[in-house]
């Protein structure tokens, strides 16, 4: 069975418009290499009952949780607070991050930069050989900062706790037809090979060669390969600009 | 009272990274230049199911709904089915929009163009003088179509809808120092200002001017600008670059 995964992205700067979110995409496509299901996106403000209520409902439905955004020392920074909370843990200072602190800021060390070591209790804190500062991980809960640099950064630490997943096969063709043109092709595929994913995206502008990209993804090669000839012999093959 | 709003993105797509949303960040700048508070964002996959119980949620929590994608006529734009379901009624072929389908495509017209017409029953069709394609308002949900070039053709269309609303006061300052240096006077305000919304947002990389940018966002003009105010006060004058 696939892992399956949900994203809590916490930030007022997304729903205000201040800033364009980055870091869906990113994890979004990593969590796919990887094999993992995300089903689930939810954008919400920095208030700690609803990322709360919001953390409760996702770690309950899906295997994993990837949170973003909320991880600071300043007053808006309030996720490891509402993961403590919504797992009924205190916030801790752990130790092995207070010495990572204090090596790395020696004496200009201050109270502010020590929040960054408040963890909720019984959380592990994971790394890899090439990252300095940890994960905080609260049982299927990764906790991720928002700062899109940072986040590219850390996101990889996945890659090692999820080792060993099944992963997802794809193909895509790219035609010179607009949808409606291929809708009944693609309503009679969509319904010889419900064990794959089959998606129709419309490009919209000039500057490209194709009208319309379609995908398949599966986790049966041979039954997304069967699924990606059905859809080559429907199309008039003029029509068929060119295909990954 | 401000007006609440939720958005509902409708897309595989986006779920397995193989596109970068790009309505998001549209919406909530002109949301939040039109007063209206996006309180919440969901992504969510192409399934009526899911898409029937998070519109019920959003649409009875929020005073209105936005959607994304799922709308077109292949086997995987089931966001006006959903729609539809979400509020118990059929769906029905709208005879303006498919007198508008007929002129548009003359004689090669064909059942595929015409699911473009079939709209939720008892729904609004509502468009402007910029726009030939209406755009479908069930209750509160108003739907938009996923690619991006359209949806931000088409999002003017709330402007209309939501004339007279009460706007947002907003300022901004550019701090040469890190987040630690700041939290204390950030602590500081945000509890003297409970009637403003103050974000610390951190600047990675070498390439700008400062190191975090501070945001304040009210509905009351004179407390933006007292907590403005009194920001300005708390920072080194040498350390604060400028200021929006």
């Amino acid at each position: 069975m696939a892992l399956t995964a949900a994203a809590l992205i916490i930030g007022n700067e997304i729903l205000t418009g201040k800033v364009v979110e980055q870091n869906v995409f990113v994890m979004a496509r990593e969590l796919f290499a990887l094999g993992v299901e995300l089903r689930r996106i939810i954008v919400c403000p920095d208030e700690v009952p609803m990322i709360v209520r919001d953390l409760r409902d996702l770690a309950s439905s899906h295997d994993l949780v990837i949170t973003s955004g909320g991880v600071g020392p300043t007053h808006d920074d309030v996720t490891i607070k509402a993961v403590a909370a919504a797992f009924d843990v205190p916030v801790v200072r752990a130790e092995v991050y207070e010495s990572l602190l204090r090596a790395h800021h020696g004496e200009r060390l201050t109270d502010m930069h020590l929040r960054m070591a408040d963890v909720p209790q019984g959380c592990r804190l994971v790394t890899t050989s090439d990252m300095k500062w940890p994960t905080v991980v609260m049982r299927n809960v990764y906790v991720f900062p928002g700062v899109p640099q940072i986040f590219r950064h850390k996101f990889p630490v996945m890659r090692e706790e999820l080792k060993g997943t099944g992963r997802f096969h794809s193909r895509a063709l790219y035609v010179g037809l607009d949808e409606p043109a291929l809708a009944l092709l693609l309503d009679q595929v969509s319904v010889a090979f419900p064990e794959v994913s089959v998606g129709s995206y419309l490009y919209w502008g000039d500057d490209a060669d194709y009208r319309t990209k379609l995908t398949i993804d599966g986790r049966a090669q041979d039954a997304v390969e069967r699924c990606f000839e059905a859809l080559v012999a429907g199309i008039a093959p003029g029509m068929l600009v060119r295909v990954e």
